[in-house]
């Protein structure tokens, strides 16, 4: 088999103690579509996902991370909307670093091995 | 977010040009099993997995990394079994050899980013 027309491909995730994603390609799509989207209701839709789904799977995310990640702005023509914490925001940033990281080394590690 | 109290998890498979998964998790699981079984029908059974789709499984490793991976004994008083070939023996070792460095890479990445 030769590795040069064959990719290496990876998915990380982060657990607590008890087993439970407390970060993961799912939790991360859910905080960056609420970024892009501006509310929980405009991503859930984006997502195709009920609203208390997605408020469920948030209070989750708070709750094993320890971080608020939304500020929400109640009211206004345009109804409430939420936008990431700046911690959230790291958060999500170092994740994508973190799998750039060990997406990048999964290949050299690929390249270097003949399976 | 601590990360001494957070574990990364990672999850790696290998794809052909096209797309399609050539070796991952499920197709180790497969070989392994057959290994340790003697047959395909006894892994089947073992992985509560049919025959047919044991079989069309393996057919598709075959086709894909374009390697035999199994020796078929036909007949006997035990019916036929098989075992892995030579080749696939060395595909499993080095898929699991690439998976433990890719692991314990992304443990060291995640040591050293605080998210």
């Amino acid at each position: 088999m030769k590795n040069n027309r064959l990719s290496i491909h990876t998915k990380i995730w982060i657990e607590n103690e008890q087993g439970d994603t407390v970060l993961g390609a799912g939790q991360l799509k859910i905080l960056e579509t609420i970024d892009a989207q501006g509310s929980i209701s405009a991503a859930a839709k984006a997502m195709k996902m009920g609203y208390r789904s997605m408020w469920g799977r948030l209070k989750k995310i708070e709750e094993r991370t320890g971080k608020s990640v939304l500020i929400r702005k109640k009211g206004g023509i345009m109804g409430g909307n939420s936008v990431l914490t700046p911690e959230a925001k790291i958060m999500v940033e170092k994740f994508r670093q973190v799998q750039q990281k060990i997406n990048e080394n999964a290949e050299k590690i690929f390249r270097e091995t003949s399976l």
